[in-house]
């Protein structure tokens, strides 16, 4: 395969697993590049020292291009960027935020720069803040998504449409044959986030991974719509969540109840009732943990199979 | 083009342009047909001696196969099949209701039958229930959806996993591309609404068509999701909607603001403020009103020309 997403990234595959908080470290990160596709460090939720630390050990695990993903709207950026930057890490994908804030200061100092929005005209302010490429993330998928509401069905050609850029889609892509729909829909690679977690290398924790394996459809819905919306799995916080919002709850109720620290205590320490567990639909689709590079290898061979098929039709 | 759809119901292309109330008369039903697709008559809008008289006109206009989509939770069901039955249409699309109330009736009777459903819980209904194909709806199309909220690219796979017959594709589809993208997912065809109620030959209001043009991301959602969740272009009247769900309304007062005949109003008559008008997010990506055979010949040409670059990557 080769696109401009392969070129900008120096990958086999243009497949880019998703810097997700509490579940990408440098074994999942490391796992991924070295199957040809594009690791990242999740360091939304590392200490700076943490997170220089598994830069290092990944650099250990990998002579492939890996990158970082950094959520702008966490405070203390600019330390996690200074630390990239001296372990000289060449790609970082932004999220969370603004790209015109930080955008030119990476690209000055040579860094491959892809910013995550959840919206066509997020993904406008992308070109004219000069990154390299666009990751648009549609309501299928877990986590934090846009206030529009638009799949990735609708988002991606929208996308398309407005940029000249390279597009990666995100967001609903778990297999080959959505990595194909993707691709056909204008993207020239994916992010994929929920398949990874449920792989032998994440950091989620074991029981997050099985309950990721036992979800059905509308096991997951977006919640916390007030506050910014988080597609999250079914448990009893998101009940609570719920019954709050049905009953018409302002804002600032609703962070009262979410207070911090529920993404860890449900991703990481595995309280599955209590904790916030994002994930995106398509765990509907996930059956099995595997290891990374066979779900890597897994969807690129169901991806050309189903090329194949589509050609004959 | 030649697979179990086109084989199915008799069609060049495995295109079905859904029987949408108030927009889909005979005159758009028969220039799909004519075009080589499959038009479908809308009878959720017609009395009886409309839909005989719609028929009866279909036929004069096509000598291609057209069909009648019948939603089965109107009241007066049995006549409206029994004048299908006597006008000898073969093809029956039945949705908003239980297969296994109808399904072998019309079967007995020699009609072939598709029914439309927006989970993969619907889905597996209609495998028990014998009919010849599903139509599998996500999340992002107009009109009434699925409490799941399961969009396209999540739904389509599951329901093809799920059954051996035949998935058409539905919501979110408007051009060659996301056609690809759906065939890609599992799918043997697609059935498409929003881009045909925005052709010269639908029987929308012309100042609904318009508003389906200005149309941009976030201009329609999911709303009334406490009486049956349906997808709305934004208006004074969803507005009023959104004001009563934020502040906790209970299902009976949002049904005494609905009332009846918003539908007709708002997507027929023209009454763009007050009316319901129900509409695919993909409506922000139709640019312009085209004749229905030129929106057919449009995307099959796109569909090959994106499946051509798809082999080259």
């Amino acid at each position: 395969m080769n696109n401009r997403i392969t070129s900008l990234l120096g990958v086999e595959f243009p497949i880019i697993q998703a810097g997700m908080i509490w579940c990408s470290g440098w074994r999942l990160a490391a796992a991924v590049s070295n199957a040809g596709g594009l690791g990242l460090i999740g360091a939304g939720s590392m200490y700076p020292e943490i997170l220089e630390e598994q830069i290092k050990k990944c650099k250990a695990a990998t002579r492939n291009p890996f990158g970082v993903n950094v959520p702008l709207l966490y405070p203390g950026v600019e330390e996690l960027f200074n630390i990239i930057l001296r372990e000289e890490v060449k790609i970082i994908f932004t999220s969370a935020g603004n790209p015109a804030k930080w955008t030119s200061y990476l690209k000055q100092r040579g860094i491959t720069v892809v910013h995550v929005v959840a919206s066509l005209k997020s993904a406008k302010k992308c070109e004219e803040s000069g990154v390299d490429a666009i990751v648009a993330e549609g309501f299928e998928a877990g986590g934090h998504n846009g206030k529009e509401e638009t799949t990735t069905m609708t988002l991606i050609p929208l996308v398309h449409a407005a940029t000249s850029l390279p597009v990666i889609a995100a967001g609903g892509i778990a297999t080959g044959r959505s990595m194909l729909a993707a691709m056909a829909l204008g993207a020239e690679g994916v992010q994929i986030g929920s398949r990874f977690i449920a792989s032998v290398e994440s950091s989620a924790h074991p029981g997050f991974k099985e309950k990721i394996l036992k979800a059905g459809e509308g096991d997951t819905l977006l919640s916390l719509k007030k506050i910014g919306p988080v597609r999250l799995l079914k448990n009893r916080f998101f009940d609570e969540v719920q019954i709050l919002e049905d009953a018409g709850a302002t804002a600032e109720e609703l962070k009262t109840l979410l207070g911090n620290k529920r993404a860890k205590m449900g991703m990481f320490e595995g309280n599955l009732e209590e904790g916030e567990l994002e994930i995106g639909q398509v765990s509907a689709l996930i059956h099995e943990i595997k290891p990374a590079g066979e779900i890597i290898r897994e969807i690129i061979s169901e991806y050309l199979l189903a090329l194949e098929q589509l050609g004959k039709i």
